[in-house]
């Protein structure tokens, strides 16, 4: 109907991802978007496209002024920061798929944006076939967004499923995860929440305007749960989940984690098995929104990939709107968290550290305990991730510090000791 | 960051949905849009907004060489018409949240969308905070898209939701639907399926290319299911929803309805309950995903509204690929439907239509059979309409024609009658 742009691509990688592009453009034609080079690592393997596609020189495409688009889906984030920020400088329009990378880059990238006004898309950054990003971009209103929870991570969400629904233990399902390729052979970015939390730096960007490294986002994964906490969970009728969460406080700021928590049987996300992701979002306008579905995997990813370029084709960019158009918010430490926490020696748990403690149980291998705890202290110590501790948030977990009182009250009185 | 088209808007309607709008405008001064006019019918009503905003004259809006938006909220499908075919031949581009009015007119409304080159957007008129049809617009193959299976009543859903979880009968809960708001006094156009099909119609034309008038798509509502098929469904551990569907056949063509189903308690659409709207999309690429969120009520409609005032800033519309840049898909017949009946009386029931029947069950007031019968002539009688019988699909309801004669076979012989 329109005349759209015409799109002539730049492809760094073809793995997986870059391949089913590949295909998927070629059969495609109605979308005028047609790869021009693919610049890789490896010139001897062998590949089902034609070799003068290949290059190995990556300034073949950087420097190309027929080249519009730079597409890039490759492992290295190093690598992946100097392929784009050098496109955008030369004028391209970029699409990236590397969370990792964003995440650790996001201040200069958003400089590289305003500085040469060029778009870059990342759909396929964070839950792959859920169009997360695009979603949050529309929410105009700060105050309209009230929160945001997310499964952003298939691997662990697998893991944990297996646990629940087959009951095998976690190196068993970790060993599954593996062998279906739902995991690295080095898993430890998965498992230990930081792939979780690289890709919730970002979307805290669009959900808030919030600029933060990933190391100073509270976050932990699911290394330490294990058989015991599952059992209890089972008998609360809910499951454990890693979940990325956000919530605007009365105090204007923002609280945010990537932890293990409990979830309700009926809650949204316990609907979200398996190697699948999941966002709920909350806001003034349009009420609760649930999307669900692959978070990786070739072709969910390329499926994003896609998206972002069809969407270049009428110059689309992302406009950051609570970081430009809004006071942009700022994530807070005054917030105390409900948690549960098992552990084998009650030494290693500073019992004073907890504002108030609920519920205890101490059986013969394992004791558990649950307890509020202010969100500082998580944060500043350590103890909690180590000596074989294990952390899931429990129900209502987030707690604000003006409710503190009135709540502790409440719970005292419960447990007879007020 | 990039300057955006600033958008003068006038605006039809100052309903529940009109006011939302207006107030979250007036709030939001970074999106640079503005309501220049409101035109209404009723100007004597008290409104919270300055008298200067309003006239009854609509020229005032369509004339106005200011005015580059028209937002259309109102709810006479024939007025909403001519609203917006002035609207885009005058140069403005249009919103609308007028599902009967765009089913109706389709064909007109992709012809003006051409000739004028305006973009007409509309994503408040089915699921409203689910952006459903964005989401179908990022299918580029026709070979890719499944299938699509949606909940977009939210009415009927609520109707059934209190069916089976408070054991109402249909009566009892039209009422309450109608005292919560969330059913017309008159809710013929909800529970008789035509709200439904009107919202299938241009669902299936950004789907696959598809420009059918809704009394030419297999429809009905949920006003023959009765309590008696909720026991049975629950006998099945299943619910019944009114669902629409539709699928790719292996002949090329689509079999596409709107009927209630019996849908499994591990199915997306079981989760879909009270008003809330679900699609559910399958498709090579993006895999399986899931949409749940309000999908009615002021502020859900007004918050889909805004989304596509904001699309209009950088230049988006609908490209309405599988119809444009494709063979265009079309309805098939040629499949058979999987059917649940309850009646009173046999005779009614005509049983020599069925291919064959898998079951049936004589009570002494309810009687039902679950029997296969060709899509067409369900199309072409009424008796399962009538007389008080109620059909609802059983489980694998689509049959295709090339699979007919095996599976026959087999459910013969589970009989033991072969």
């Amino acid at each position: 109907m329109t005349a759209h742009k015409e799109l002539t691509i730049g492809l760094f990688g073809f793995g997986v991802v870059g391949e089913g592009l590949y295909k998927v453009l070629e059969k495609t034609p109605s979308l005028k978007a047609q790869i021009k080079k693919v610049c890789i690592k490896h010139p001897d393997k062998k590949r089902q496209a034609p070799a003068s596609l290949f290059t190995t020189d990556k300034d073949e495409l950087l420097h190309d002024p027929c080249i519009n688009v730079i597409v890039e889906v490759i492992d290295d984030a190093d690598a992946a920061f100097r392929i784009v920020s050098t496109a955008l400088k030369n004028g391209k329009n970029v699409v990236s798929a590397s969370k990792k990378m964003i995440a650790e880059h996001l201040p200069e990238l958003l400089n590289l944006q305003q500085q040469t006004g060029q778009s870059f898309l990342y759909e396929a950054a964070a839950c792959a076939s859920i169009p997360v990003i695009r979603n949050l971009e529309e929410y105009y209103d700060n105050d309209l967004l009230h929160s945001i929870k997310a499964i952003v991570n298939g691997s662990t969400n697998f893991i944990l499923t297996k646990m629940f629904e087959e009951g095998l233990d976690f190196k068993q399902a970790l060993i599954l995860a593996q062998q279906l390729g739902f995991a690295e052979s080095n898993p430890k970015l998965d498992v230990e929440g930081y792939d979780a939390v690289n890709k919730w730096t970002f979307l805290l960007t669009h959900a808030y305007g919030i600029i933060e490294k990933p190391e100073d986002i509270l976050f932990t994964g699911i290394q330490s749960v294990n058989a015991g906490d599952a059992t209890v969970a089972k008998e609360k009728n809910q499951q454990i989940k890693l979940v990325a969460q956000a919530r605007k406080l009365h105090n204007g700021k923002v609280a945010a984690f990537v932890l293990p928590q409990f979830v309700n049987h009926d809650d949204h996300l316990a609907f979200v098995k398996n190697e699948y992701n999941g966002v709920v979002i909350e806001s003034g306008f349009a009420d609760k929104q649930f999307f669900y579905g692959k978070g990786a995997g070739s072709f969910p990813t390329a499926s994003a990939v896609l998206s972002d370029i069809s969407a270049l084709r009428y110059d689309y960019r992302y406009e950051y709107k609570k970081l430009y158009h809004h006071h942009p918010l700022v994530l807070s430490n005054d917030v105390y968290l409900r948690t549960y926490i098992s552990f084998d020696d009650w030494s290693f748990v500073p019992r004073n550290d907890f504002e108030w403690i609920e519920e205890w149980h101490a059986g013969e291998e394992r004791k558990y305990l649950v307890g509020v705890i202010a969100f500082e202290k998580l944060q500043k110590d350590s103890w909690w991730k180590e000596n074989n501790i294990s952390l899931v948030l429990a129900a209502d977990a987030i707690i604000e510090s003006i409710e503190l009182r009135s709540l502790k009250k409440k719970s005292l009185e419960l447990a007879g000791i007020v």
